[in-house]
């Protein structure tokens, strides 16, 4: 399979699941109850996304394996392996803001080879393969670069909400967040891209699934950025993640978080 | 001057200001300090959009006062005063998000009389004169309706950042959030568009000044939704700020917020 090939496929699958979502973006929707006692919107649109875009991956990748957020997993162990978030930021999609976004991931070999962040509603695609990054969208179509960023004290820091955090986590954000220069909260997949674009320096988010982040990895990548788990590690496998649009701004928060 | 008029000539005003805001989102800037030791960005996005919306109303209304972000304030006694807050939401522009929007306010005698929200980058408007409030964007055009939801637990509610407020208020907010269905962040101008619009319940926020809300408010009464201080007064002067789609639900907030 060569890369072009793939582009276009990954292209496909944020083109149908997109026409699966918008219809339901600012509709009356009541949102069900996955977990007990915890808020965990799911939506039609979240399903339908993924059915439609597992059932288009199985028809012409038959081998492959798929891990999605709403119909589970099958075929782990394959070489490549699906990850499909079709609505990552339920939160605000169900708030009717646009910082959602559906991500579209491959593991090739147990690593993230290939990602999409698509957003249907700016019809807006962020994707990259490690190597390189790119942009497409009302702006026009360019290639996704992270910006030099090397202390915190310059740096523009995102989160989705500090209560992402339990209590010992969140101290540490909060030691990182105080010697930033700017904070922004509710961003989801979102900063993750901005990283890449080189808006944003550094995400700090905590208990991801790796659908969460798998396809976010070759796009901050690609983009010149590095993203880890908080000590350092292999970031598909989620939990605890730090992204850095420049390698000595990840050194100096891994430094804080683990302090 | 009639409604239509109006009407027209606010979208005039959205349109020269989004044309002059739009080719600075994310390009690489360096944001300058305002005050002295707090980081608030100017671009020179806001700038050039409240200097073009400015020489146009002086143009065609030159009776008018005017209060921007940007120039300060002249003509503040005149029977129509424009509010103008060219990027409300510097903080998401910079990090290259799209949840910032230009507020675009008229008060006549002293009420905020019509308001329109401007989303450049994703194309959206919303506005509204009190009686009646509308949407137009890539969805379509409709009417904006606040939904029903009359208590705490069933609400979704929203704010910029919790460090928007002082220890006291903060106690206060967290009060109330602790009470809702769903917590949202990073919202500025668009969660009071989606209290109109029916998605969010409550948005709740401190520390606003004048151009932050007098737009916002006849979008949210004419969607049927209520917008006050957090003692209950009238809000066009900013401060500590609660809008609600529903009066019940906003009589519940006040009474938790002043506990």
């Amino acid at each position: 399979m060569s890369l072009i090939d793939f582009s276009q496929f990954v292209n496909e699958l944020a083109t149908l699941s997109g026409q699966a979502i918008l219809p339901f973006f600012r509709t009356a929707m009541a949102p069900e109850n996955k977990g007990e006692g915890v808020f965990d919107p799911v939506t039609e649109a979240d399903r339908a996304a993924e059915a439609v875009m597992r059932q288009l991956i199985k028809r012409t990748f038959p081998s492959h394996g798929i891990v999605g957020e709403e119909f589970g997993s099958e075929g782990e162990d394959a070489e490549c392996v699906w990850v499909l978030d079709p609505i990552d930021g339920t939160r605000g999609f169900i708030s009717g803001l646009p910082t959602w976004g559906t991500l579209i991931g491959l593991m090739r070999g147990g690593r993230p080879a290939y990602g999409m962040m698509h957003q249907p509603f700016t019809g807006e695609r962020f994707f990259g393969d490690g190597g390189g990054s790119f942009y497409r969208g009302p702006g026009g179509e360019r290639r996704l670069r992270a910006r030099r960023c090397p202390t915190l004290a310059e740096a523009t820091i995102a989160t989705t909400s500090p209560r992402l955090f339990d209590e010992a986590q969140r101290a540490a954000y909060e030691r990182v967040e105080a010697g930033t220069r700017l904070a922004r909260y509710g961003t989801d997949c979102y900063a993750y891209c901005m990283v890449a674009a080189g808006h944003v320096d550094l995400v700090i988010e905590a208990g991801l699934q790796p659908y969460d982040i798998v396809a976010l990895v070759p796009i901050i990548e690609g983009a010149g950025g590095v993203v880890t788990t908080w000590d350092g590690g292999p970031p598909a496998g989620g939990g605890a993640i730090v992204a850095a649009g420049d390698k000595r701004l990840h050194a100096a928060a891994l430094e804080l978080l683990n302090a």
